[in-house]
This record gives structure tokens, C-alpha cells and sequence, in this order.
């Protein structure tokens, strides 16, 4: 835009990045999504990425659909589950549609404890469920007896002590904790073994004063600190927190959410609300774990690309150059060329979350559809691999790329919108 | 050198460098220096830095000694510990001489609790204290009511917690957890932060297990989470155990040793054994505390310097943009700068420690005096500044560095045993 007066776009879009930097997202506790997320209906499923049926579902987010109505006591067994799906019993829901955001296959059920993520600046809240660890899991589409034991230990015992430890606590400030761990080699999609390291020095205080029973104390302090991921979620809450302030602004063309089901890819835009704007999911490139190749993958996967809505993850590559390496894209030169390229699609950096390698500079924060669609240059993604059959797990981690097909289909929309509202 | 064969010297430089990069340190446990240090009598005081007398120590040192005293009992005040020094009842020693290290003053007494880091590569041993944290410390000078209640509580509650934990791990990898801390900004003197909290993360587990009462382990929770240098001591114990390996070689020209007593400056070279060469000490150049000038402060003081004789801390200081920073250096450009120019006074690169801003490169390893007086480059070490009076603690922090007529004193001592073992 070279106008000497900014237009009405880049006004609502300045306004968009105002509130992203004004955001103050807090964890500040841990409960039952059905007292969360009123109304939470019985046999409903909340799932990651735009809406979609169970005809059209990829197999690990079925796979895990299956565990959970195991899980939640509606079905005695896959066949049962399986039952209920076919005579139409079950209700299929984006995340997004409930402030909420989960990783990968991203389910959520009524008696799932979600983590509350609140953004003190305004007062809205976000949530997402706890990360489960490593091995079988429910988000890569795992379902059997174990997956289901550890979600009841994570129901019973684990999220009462965590939420009595974010209450003693007053709330974890977030916007703090992401940005020191960016300062230390995290780009908070793919490496979050710093924020996670820094959260447990923060949270042990207060857990050793909450706990009542020893061997609850022990678990609990095993599973916090047994997984470098766990800030994963919490880090995809703050960004949600965060975005969905800039929902709703008229003639604003900030993107304030993207997400995948594993069939497809979804981008909302700001001044066109709630609207999924979607496109095929495409594949990952990146490096596999031994014995796994690109034919096992599962197509991209989860809601966690709500970090790179915010600004880290891919577009913080920079500061990672672990990260880079992980996911096959080489060493810190590299690693800028993301963070540089992502820096034409955006109108801003945070002036909060800042870049060690690049002399502080903040991250590219700001996805403006417009950009997108005039540079062809679409977001990067950082992102695990899963396999593409239910249960197995990650087989990877690579980067992937936002469809240009969504933002243009976007842009197209706004502007019918425009010169309907003008007419 | 550019002859075709290795010289003798070189030949016995790469074994130290072997030694060194095949060291491998574990903190396996914390006890008191009377049963380790043996013998160690009562009476008797290490320091940090080369040998000295009382009347030439600093403020600094002086009133941790007459603090310690008080501490041990054997003094009842400051004025009861005075008369004891000025009888001569007290014996000065370097901690360099047991084998151990201390950072700032580095006083240890007999009934301090020592953290030892065993080389499990090669058997021996080093020791160092607990960090007593921030505020009024021994440390920096500081001997009052409070600051000897601390010492007692390092004492009677945190020192046999921390061994029934580390005993319970089994010891904890230093190579592991000091090259992870490297890649996420840490260079291990004036930053610890991301060592510390995987330390957290590792110890917490056996922490809970370890501890009967809760209000310790409430305690002791505090104290590990409460202070992001507690890696520190932990990091120079490791040099320690690591550069030991490296005495005594014939013909070895690489520096063992670095220290300052805030007095003088000494280095120890291996093929000269435990004989110090020293020089006055430089005044650090730095960044301030608000309150405080460069009219404020101590010669630089403390064993801490190993760390940039294991080629950390300074020397890493590419690690470290945010150290860079606070010690007044500027961003990564210069902090490269600092890395690049110790390159050219050692004479490898580790394997192990590696710089995530150099795409992986190794830290500059194993300082060779010849090199130091041929370029006339002296080591870089990055350090707190204390204040010259006794008590006030660190004021700010900055770099210094190792006084030239050290190296040029110990090639002439090196040349001289040379020319007399050849004649």
C-alpha cells in the first residue's frame, strides 16, 4: 500500500495488531471441558481443523474418535463406536468453534480437562487438553487400553493437582514464559523444551504445596518433566487466546486462524468471522524416523498451526536452529530464510516475542491475506508427522505449506463482501 | 608450527585436548568438605584464585574470611575472627589446591557442604560449593547474621537432600546437560539459566522421592528453582574435573587453570604442574547496576574463570547473544567476535559443546600459552563485577581479560625447564 492516507484496510488492520500485542495470555487453571465449554453436549467430538464428516475423515483422526467414545463410557468397544457413528448418533465439531485448539487429531470430549488460557487484556479465554506425552497417543490416533488409562490418569489425578497449583500460583504470564523461551533455541511448535523447562521451575513451587498424597506428587512430577513437549498446548492456547481477539473487525484482512483435520486445510480471516476457508492438506516434507518413509504419511495434521497464526513456529525458525535441523531444512542461514520469507506475508513484528539470532528483531506477526495472495508466498508450517494409519504415532517432523487456494478463496470472498456492503 | 613431523609439544597438546574431550563429569553427590578434603583442618580456609596473604587480599575477601570464621565457630564475631588472623592462627589456601573451586571469594570451609562432579572417564574428582543465590552472599563479601543462617540451611537441610536425590539418579550426565544448555543460550558464566532448569527438570523426579518432610522439600524446591546461576558452581566443578585430567603432561603447553583472587591473576600450565604465574589483576569493562560505576568496583575475582579454560563462557560466547548484551559487548556479530578470537589461541574445537550460532561448531578448546604470546591475544573471560567493599555484592557485569605477563612468565619458566632437562 503506497497511499499517503491509510486506507480503511490497513486502519482495521493496525488495529488487529495492536490487540495481538496488547494480548496478555495467563494459564491459569485446569478443568472438565463439560464445565467449560457450556453447552457440551453428550456424544459430541470436538476435533482439530475445519468441520468435517466421518466420511471424509483421514484414519488417525477415526482412530482416535473411536478411543475417545470408548473412553467417555458412550460405547463398550471400537465396534460399538463404530455403531454409533453409523446410525448418526455423534455430533462432529471444530475446536475453534469452542475457543479451544488441540494438537494433531485435537479431540476433545466432555470429560477431557482442558487447560484455561486466559488473555488478561481483554478477558476472553481459550483452552486446549493436556499433552499426553510420547508414544501411543490419542492425538496420532491411538486407542488402545493404555491410551485410554493414561486419559483417565490425566483426568483423576493430574489435572486437579495442576489446576490447585495454577490457582496457589495467581496464573503462569505466558507472554513472558514464550518469550525468554525463544531467547533459548524454542520456536514453540516443534521444540518447546525450554518454555517446558521453564514452566516446571515455575510450577514445582507451588505443586510440592498443593499435593496431599506423595505417590500423587511422584506422577505428577514425572509426567511434567518426562516430556519436552508439553508446552506445546499451552503455547497453541496463548496464540488462541490471543488471535481470537482480532476476530470480527470489519475490513480487517489478518488471518486469525489456520488449521488442519488431516483432509483438509482451513484459514479464517478476520473480517469474514467464524468462515472456514479451506483446500486439500498437503503432505509434510521433511526427515523420517528410521523405518518410516514419505509413503506412511498421514497428511498435515492439528490445530497447533495457531502458532504460526501468532508468529512462532515456522515463522520463528530463526530462532531455532535445532528446530532447522530436525525438520530437514538445514542450518541458521536457512533457518532466516523462513523467518525472512515470512516477513513479506506479515505487516508487523512483536515487539514482546523477539528473535536472538537476528539481533532481537521480533517475530513476523500479522498474516495479511492480501500479501499472500500478491506474492504467492504462503505460510510455512512446522509440523510432526504422523502415520497415516490410526495408533501408530509420529514418523517425522518436517515443514509443511499453507494452500494458496485457501487465501485466495478468501480474498475473493471479502471482496464480493465489499461490493455487496457497497452497493 | 609447520613442520612435517608433530613436535614433542604438539604431540603432547593433542593429548591433553584428547583428555579433555573424552572427559565425562556426573554430579553424583553433595557432602561436607571435611570428609571430602582430607585432610582438612580446622583452622584452615580456601579462597579462590593463586595463594595469598592477608594483607594483600581485597575487601571482598576479607570480610568473607572473617564471615567464614564466625560460621565455623571458631570466632564468636568479626572482631574475635580479626584477632585470630592477626595471631597467625589461620591457615590461607587456594581451592585450587584440593582440587576444588568456588566462585567470587570462593571460601570454603571445613563444614561446607561441597557438590562433587566425579570424571567418570578417568576416576578423579572435583568439588565446588552450593550456590547460596542472589542478594547478601559470602560470595561477595557478605558475613552478617543472615547471611550465616543461609550457610547453615545450605548445611543442615539442602546439602543431604540434594545427595539422597543425586545418590537416587545415579548422578547426573554434565556433558549432556551442558551441551544442551549451550544450544539454548546459556555460555555457562554469566548465564545459566537453561542448565538450571533442566537440572530442575532432571532432579525433581528424585527430589520428591528423596524428601520425608514436606516443609523441606517446600525448601528446597524454592531454593533450586529460585536461582537461575545455581548451575554455575555445577559448571566449574565440571571444568575442574575435566582440565585435572590435563596436568602434569611433559612438554604440554596448554593453560590447566585460570583464577583471580581479586588480587592477582594467576594460570597454571600442564607441563609445569601446580605452579602459579601471576600478574595483577585486570578491572572488568562492563555494564552497571543503576547506583553503581566502574569507581565501585573490585578486580575481577573467583575460580570461575575454569569455565573459559574448558572453553566456555566467554569463549562461547557466539552461545550467547543475551550474555553479549548484558555484559556490554553488543549482539551476535560482536559476541562471534569474541568466539572467532579465542580460535586463535586454542587448538581445537570441541566435539561435545557446540554453538548453534556457528551451525555447530565446537567451542574453542585448550588454551596454548605459545600461541597467546605469539599473538599477543589473551583470553576472554565474562564475569560478575563485585563491589570493592566488603558485603555490597555484584554491581554489575562485564568481560576482562587474563593479563598478558601470566603466559609470558610461564613460556619462560617452560623454556627454561626445556633448556636445563636438555643440557
Amino acid at each position: 500500500m503506497t497511499t499517503a492516507m491509510p486506507s480503511p484496510i490497513d486502519t482495521a488492520n493496525a488495529q488487529a495488531l495492536e490487540r495481538i500485542f496488547a494480548a496478555r495470555p495467563f494459564l491459569v487453571g485446569v478443568q472438565p471441558a463439560r464445565e467449560l465449554l457450556v453447552p457440551f453436549d453428550d456424544y459430541t467430538v470436538l476435533h482439530a481443523g475445519p468441520p468435517i464428516e466421518w466420511e471424509r475423515m483421514c484414519g488417525p483422526l477415526r482412530g482416535a474418535i473411536l478411543g475417545a467414545l470408548c473412553y467417555e463410557g458412550w460405547a463398550v468397544d471400537e465396534r460399538a463406536a463404530q455403531a454409533l457413528i453409523d446410525a448418526g448418533k455423534i455430533t462432529f465439531r471444530p475446536c475453534h468453534s469452542a475457543s479451544a485448539v488441540g494438537p494433531m487429531t485435537g479431540l476433545i470430549t466432555p470429560s477431557m480437562p482442558l487447560m484455561v488460557v486466559e488473555n488478561r487484556a481483554f478477558g476472553n479465554r481459550a483452552y486446549t487438553t493436556l499433552n499426553e506425552g510420547l508414544g501411543k497417543v490419542l492425538r496420532f490416533g491411538a486407542n488402545d487400553a493404555s491410551v485410554l488409562q493414561r486419559l483417565h490418569w490425566l483426568q483423576q489425578v493430574a489435572a486437579p493437582l495442576l489446576h490447585a497449583a495454577l490457582q496457589r500460583s495467581g496464573g503462569l504470564d505466558l507472554r513472558v514464559l514464550m518469550a525468554q523461551a525463544l531467547l533459548m533455541g524454542d520456536e514453540m511448535h516443534q521444540r518447546n523444551v525450554a518454555a517446558t523447562s521453564l514452566l516446571v521451575r515455575v510450577l514445582m513451587p507451588h505443586l510440592v504445596r498443593v499435593a496431599a498424597a506423595s505417590v500423587q506428587l511422584e506422577e505428577m512430577t514425572d509426567y511434567l518433566t518426562g516430556n519436552d513437549q508439553f508446552f506445546l498446548n499451552v503455547a497453541m492456547a496463548a496464540a488462541k487466546a490471543t488471535m481470537d481477539q482480532t476476530m470480527h473487525i470489519p475490513g480487517c484482512t489478518l488471518v486469525t486462524a489456520m488449521a488442519r483435520n488431516g483432509t483438509e486445510f482451513g484459514v479464517r480471516v478476520s473480517a469474514l468471522g467464524e468462515r472456514w476457508f479451506t483446500a486439500p492438506v498437503e503432505m509434510p516434507t521433511g526427515l523420517y524416523f528410521p523405518g518410516f518413509s514419505a509413503v506412511d504419511a498421514n497428511p498435515d495434521m492439528g490445530d497447533s498451526a495457531i502458532v504460526e497464526t501468532l508468529g512462532v513456529g515456522a515463522f520463528a525458525m530463526a530462532a531455532s536452529p535445532a528446530v532447522a535441523q530436525f525438520v530437514g531444512v538445514g542450518g541458521l542461514v536457512e533457518a532466516r530464510r523462513y523467518t525472512a520469507e515470512m516477513l513479506e506475508i506479515t505487516i508487523g513484528r512483536s515487539p514482546h516475542l523477539l528473535l536472538p539470532t537476528l539481533d532481537g528483531l521480533g517475530v513476523p506477526t500479522g498474516i495479511d491475506i492480501r500479501r499472500v495472495v500478491e506474492t504467492g508466498l504462503v505460510p510455512w508450517i512446522n509440523t510432526g508427522i504422523a502415520h497415516r494409519q490410526a495408533g501408530i504415532g509420529q514418523i517425522g517432523a518436517g515443514v509443511v505449506q499453507a494452500p494458496l487456494a485457501c487465501f485466495v478463496q478468501a480474498l475473493e470472498a471479502l471482496a464480493e463482501s465489499w461490493d455487496s456492503s457497497s452497493r
